[in-house]
């Protein structure tokens, strides 16, 4: 490797290890921090993040990545060198675009916007957390200005999250899956619905829940030597390196499949880092393509996989095992139903795998409009339950069930939410080649193996990390561009069975 | 208070922030990283503290201190603002007037001893230590002579650890302790041993020893919103603020005594740091004295306390009710003579607190010796067996369990010994005169009633923080110099009873 890309290396490592130490005070915050140590913890990530952001942001990076361009000039597009150096200009130029006082404007403005939410979340009442809204999307128009963008300016904020990908893009992908899914949904709601009662009541014990989604991570081939469990009131997965990347589950008496794809999907999300190669430690090609790339490894897991016949068919035994009381008498088609309940409901995170897409159309829709002013944060409520009457059937009661459910915009996050659906439609794609390429898959999934599913997923995906973008990515992998036919495909086939729909057939392309 | 000490407290809490980040780093380390995480911890570990050493060790800190020094001339010693600046001084005076090149080396050499030191000591060969032991010797003779000192090179290095104490001063205290404490341990061993062996056996469940210690822990006025314990093979006390302060405990089937007196024994650390008033946060002053004056917070809760006639009276009845196998036909007197078991050993870590203080002399006169080159690396393991037959009348049968038991050296470190000697030393002064100001004090504990204790601690040294050293702090609270004699005093009387040591007296002074 060249002297000056060396250089660039060893100094973002740096950067890169202040990042990681600030993900274990986060960690740490969530899961065993003492109550009274939010304060102290606060200041101490303030501090981390801001001298993270001042190394990475420095004229000294500046020059040394102009170096390194000059060194990896003419280097394969795909090679090591050549995408270390683009990963980092890309994330330079992001970081170094937005000046200082609107980053500290955004972070301030955001602390606060998230105090008012939690209370106006609370109190049903969107007035307390309106003017704070108003303040979020001023700040990412102007936020999209300094990022420069060619059509809209949400490209410019989905860009953060997911590179390379613009609005046009998203919404030619949405659109064909809103076509498809409304009367998919229609149809299941004018069927019987499915007893899934079992599933709640009696009470299933949390430590049972615990040990089987522990069974569940060693059988997905999630490595405990180099990560951990520990629980959570909000599941998550992160990384302080690929050799030590912990996720968290939630454990309810009453919703014991909460824990277990609480598990599967962060299990998903953990195996993708745990596949980041060594070579790319400490460097910024270390991790997963982008948001929506992560998520569809976390989907499938969870849904492809967890949510499957075949998966089932080998663990329902073992649940039964576990929780002879609730279970016993319940056949493995009612439970298989059970699991794969459909129905429009109010909350996009207890959304089951078809609905939760509508859910993310809502909040895409709305943010491109408010954003552009066509939409006002005054009217963003009768909006929000007009589009949820719309493609789901229901109004939302109170704006607490409505769109004062998510956390990302008091975060100061407009552009991530279309990343869910992003990555569902990628977890379809990759996981109808990989029954193509890999015959028996699912055979095997009735006898407990999981590692040829990922062995695939190490081959085309993991070991790529950071180098790609997602349509960049799909390219190498299955040789395709994005598309929302597969995951139809997938609902059409998986519901007509569950809700037994004869006669419904997915519209032509 | 003034702009320029405000500048220079400000510029220090973002290297407090960096530390306290670091030791967090630790604890997780300690406490719950995954096997494989050690590489990338160590990396982040060594950005973390080299960054903290590079913005302490900066001009500017030099040129703000300066500033605040000329701002605070004249104030009294004691204000907060004087203290700051006096203690900001004594530290950056430590850390600049070593070379970066010897920190390195000594960084570097201490990796490798440490990974040399552990296969010697398993496989109970000095050789392979020796010479990274030399190493370790010479560049604390170069570190000695780049701190300064007067009349020893040890001085230099004990001030790092015990500011403002003298080799000669540490000589003056521990000859007395010895002459004291041989006869005293000739008599005990003279006498027939205590039968502790229902300490042992049949198995002690750790689930229990842990709620005990949880127990022991809240009864002492540990603050669990500030706090929390958990298990490590090694117990060690560690704070990221006054708010955040956690303790480890380590729970071994056949050593209740292990849990109980680790918990005690760190609680006293914990409440110390935990007792550091919230005006000292992100500030040097925060935290506690000296390492001997923090020893001596331990001991008092461990030893004076928790080996007490008055806390088992209490406790015991408790113990039993968690272990009636174990306990039930096991009489007040026969417990408490087994808690107080005197004998000569060879681990220091494993003694009891009347030998333990020789095994402090064995070291800190080997340490002085080393260093001045009258005594060789090569003679080490006869020398210290010497003095094992000397003091304590036994003779370790390899190096595992003589010179190799302890990690200190192998990290680099000389001089830290003594301070553990100085702990006990300044738990018995202070203990002695609780026992005057506060009357009924012990009665309390037979009711389980340890808060005047505590608030006497708070009082008189806890919110002191690190404002003092030790002579200052003790002069401070009791009027009191540093004393040897009434450690000596608790011994003779508690022994004397225990061991039904008739006629035995303690020499005069």
């Amino acid at each position: 490797m060249g002297e000056k890309l060396e250089h660039l290396k060893s100094h973002m490592a740096t950067t890169i290890d202040l990042m990681h130490a600030a993900a274990l005070l986060s960690w740490d915050q969530e899961v065993y921090m003492p109550p009274q140590g939010v304060e102290a913890r606060s200041q101490q990530l303030a501090t981390l993040s801001t001298l993270a952001h001042q190394m990475f942001t420095s004229d000294e990076t500046g020059e040394l990545l102009a170096e390194a361009e000059a060194e990896v000039a003419g280097m394969d597009y795909d090679s090591d060198e050549a995408s270390n150096v683009r990963v980092t200009r890309r994330e330079y130029d992001q970081h170094t675009k937005l000046p200082t006082s609107l980053v500290s404007e955004m972070s301030l403005t955001a602390s606060q916007a998230f105090a008012a939410w939690r209370q106006a979340r609370e109190k049903q009442d969107y007035a307390l957390f309106e003017p704070h809204l108003q303040k979020i999307v001023d700040l990412n128009r102007r936020k999209a200005d300094y990022l420069g963008y060619e059509a809209h300016p949400y490209d410019a904020l989905l860009g953060l999250f997911e590179p390379g990908m613009t609005t046009a893009q998203v919404e030619a992908l949405f659109e064909p899956l809103k076509q498809g899914l409304i009367p998919l949904i229609q149809a299941i709601t004018a069927q019987p619905q499915v007893d899934d009662h079992f599933l709640t009541e009696p009470e299933y014990d949390v430590e049972r829940q615990w040990e089987f989604t522990m069974l569940l991570l060693r059988k997905m081939g999630y490595d405990f030597r180099r990560g951990r469990q520990d629980k959570a009131p909000h599941p998550f997965t992160i990384n302080f390196a690929n050799r030590d990347v912990r996720v968290t589950t939630r454990l309810h008496p009453h919703r014991p499949l909460s824990a277990i794809f609480g598990s599967a999907h962060e299990g998903g999300h953990a195996l993708y880092e745990q596949g980041s190669p060594d070579k790319f430690e400490r460097s910024v090609l270390a991790g997963g393509a982008s948001m929506g790339v992560h998520e569809s490894q976390s989907r499938l897991w969870e849904n492809q996989v967890s949510r499957g016949k075949a998966f089932w068919s080998y663990y329902y035994p073992i649940l039964q095992a576990f929780f002879p009381e609730q279970l016993e008498g319940v056949p493995f088609w009612e439970f298989y139903r059970a699991v794969n309940k459909v129905e429009p409901s109010f909350i996009r995170v207890e959304a089951d795998e078809v609905t939760y897409n509508l859910h993310i159309f809502v909040r895409f829709e709305l943010e491109k409009s408010l954003l552009t002013g066509e939409l006002s944060v005054a009217d963003l409520p009768d909006a929000w339950n007009a589009k949820y009457q719309a493609y789901l059937g229901i109004t939302p009661p109170n704006d607490a069930l409505g769109c004062l459910q998510d956390v990302h915009w008091s975060h100061g996050d407009i552009g991530y939410f279309p990343t869910y659906t992003l990555g569902n439609l990628i977890s379809a794609q990759l996981y109808a080649q990989i029954k193509q390429e890999v015959p028996g898959l699912e055979d095997g999934y009735r006898n407990g193996e999981f590692a040829p599913l990922l062995t695939w997923l190490r081959e085309k995906i993991h070991r790529h990390a950071r180098k790609f973008t997602a349509a960049e990515l799909l390219q190498r992998a299955i040789g395709q561009e994005l598309d929302a036919r597969p995951l139809l495909e997938y609902f059409y086939q998986k519901y007509a069975e569950v809700y037994q729909l004869e006669g419904l057939t997915l519209p032509a392309a």
